[in-house]
C-alpha cells in the first residue's frame, strides 16, 4: 500500500520535472534527466547523509523506470495538450505528503534521533524540487514563496509528535498525509507564504 | 592500459573545464576546481550513490594531480593560444567513452544489476560537465541539444549487452568505445540531436 | 574548545547565508535553508566523499540548531539594522579558518593522505559558500576573486607541514589559524586576487 504510494509519488513528481525541463525546450534527454532527479533527488540525498547505500533505487529498478516512463509518457502527451495546472498541483501535494512520511519513517527505522527524522521528511520531499530548478536555471522556487516545505515540515511533525502517543502506524500515516496536504492546498488556495526578509537597504527613508 | 586511459580521460575533461573556467574568466582558482570537478565528478556521485566509499580519487592521488596539472597547463597555454576546438571535441569524445565504460565496470564489479550498471556508466560520463556548467551558471548542455549523453548510454548498453554473449573482455570493451565514439563523432559531424519538447503553449494558434 | 569554536564557525556561516538569502528575497524558509547548507555543506560534502556516514550533524544536533538560530536571529535582527559588512567579513574569516582546521584533522584522523586531507580542509571551508552561491543563482564568488580557497589552503598545508616537525597539535593548529586569517585579511585590506584566465579572444588585436 505505501509503496504503490510511493510509486505515485515518484510519478507525479517525475511528470512536473518533465513539464518544467520542457518548458526550458530541453531535449528528450534533458527532459528524462529532470524528470528522474525531481522524483528521486530528495530520497538519494536522504539516503546518502544517512549512509544508507546504496541508495533506495540502485537495488529497485521501479523507482527509475515509473519515473522514466512518466517523463517519456509527459514527452508525448504535453505535446499536444498541456495537462490541466490545478490537477497537477494537487497531486503534487500528495507526492509531497507521501514523500515526508516515507523519508520521515525510513530515518527512523535507521535510528536517527526525532529531530533528524523530521528533517530528513523534508528533504526527501523537498530536494528533488531544489535540483530540478538548479538544473533549469532558476532560483529554487521552494525557497521563495508559497508554503511547500513548511507543509512538510508539519506533516513530519504531525507522523514523529503522533508516534510518541499513538502505535497505530497507519492513524499516524494518515494524520500527516491530511496535515501535510491541508496546509499544502490551503496555501495554493489562498496563495499563503511565508515573511520574506526585507533588509535595511530596501526601506531606506520609510523608517 | 585501461588505467592510463582513464587518466588521459581525466586530463582531456580536466581541460574542457578549464576552457569553460576561462570563459567565464574565473581566477586560478576556480579555473583548477571546474577542471577538477568536471573530470572527477561523474565517478565521484557514481561511487557516493554504489556506497563505494571513500571515492576513487582518495585513494589513488594521480587522478586529482593528473586534473590539477591539466588545469594549470590549459591556464598558462590557453593565454597565449587557443587550442583547435575540433581537436578537443574528438578528444572529449574519446574521454566520454573512456569514462562510461570504466563507470559501467566498477557498478557490475560491485554486483549492480546490468540496468543499473548501464545508468551508472552514463553518470560517469555525463555528470561531471553538468556540475562544470552548474558552477559557471549555465543550464547544463548535455540536457539541451546535442547527442551526448545518448551516445554514452550506447556504448554502455553495447558493453553490457556483448558481455551476455561474449566473455573476452577486450572485444567488449573495442565494440562499446567505438559505439561511443561513432555516435558521438556522427552527431558532432552532421549535428544531430534528439527531438525537444514543444509544449502546447509555444504551438498555439497553429493547429 | 576546538568544539566551541567550531559552533562558533557554523554561527557566522549561517548568518552570511541568510544575509544573502536575504538579498534574493528569499522567505523565512529559505533563508533557513541557505543558512544551514551555508554552515553544514562543506563539512557535509567531506564525510560524504570520505565515506564517514552518517554525516556529522547526524549525530549531533547541536549543529543544526545553532545555525537555524543564527539564521532566525539574522532573520529578525537584520530587517532592523544592516550588520556592518566589515565585522563580517572578519568574522567569517575566523569561521573559514576554523573549518579549515577541522576539516583537516577529521580527514587525517579517518587515514587519509596529508595531499587528501589538505583538500579537505580547504573543501570544509569553501563548499557551503559554494551551494549558497548556486542556490541564490550566482556562479560561485570563490571562484571568481579574492584569496579565500587560496588562504585556507595554506593554512590547511600550513596544518599538515607543521604536523610532520612538531607534536603539540595546539601549536600547529595556532599556527594554521594565523596563517589562514593573515592571508585571508591581508586579501581583504589590499584587496588581492589569483591572476584570471584571458583566453585568446579577449585580447584578440593586441598581439
Amino acid at each position: 500500500m505505501i509503496y504503490m504510494l510511493d510509486l505515485f509519488g515518484v510519478f507525479v513528481f517525475a511528470v512536473s520535472g518533465a513539464l518544467a525541463a520542457g518548458r526550458k525546450r530541453m531535449d528528450l534527454f534533458g527532459v528524462v534527466v529532470i524528470a528522474v532527479v525531481t522524483a528521486l533527488g530528495g530520497g538519494t540525498l536522504r539516503d546518502l547523509v544517512l549512509g544508507a547505500q546504496p541508495v533506495f533505487w540502485i537495488t529497485d529498478h521501479k523507482y527509475i523506470l515509473v519515473a522514466a516512463a512518466a517523463a517519456l509518457l509527459t514527452f508525448v502527451l504535453a505535446r499536444r495538450r498541456k495537462p490541466p495546472y490545478k490537477l497537477l498541483l494537487i497531486a503534487d501535494a500528495f507526492g509531497l505528503a507521501i514523500f515526508t512520511i516515507i523519508g520521515t519513517e525510513k530515518a527512523l527505522s535507521l535510528g536517527t534521533t526525532r529531530i533528524i527524522a523530521i528533517l530528513m521528511g523534508m528533504m526527501t520531499g523537498v530536494v528533488g524540487g531544489m535540483v530540478r530548478d538548479i538544473l533549469s536555471g532558476e532560483i529554487p522556487l521552494v525557497l521563495r514563496r508559497e508554503i511547500y516545505a513548511t507543509a512538510s515540515l508539519c506533516g513530519a511533525a504531525t507522523f514523529v509528535g503522533l508516534g510518541l502517543v499513538c502505535h497505530n502506524r497507519d492513524i499516524c500515516i494518515f494524520a500527516a498525509v491530511v496535515m501535510t496536504l491541508a496546509l499544502r492546498l490551503a496555501a495554493i488556495k489562498w496563495d499563503l507564504s511565508l515573511p520574506t526578509f526585507t533588509s535595511r537597504e530596501d526601506t531606506n527613508g520609510k523608517r
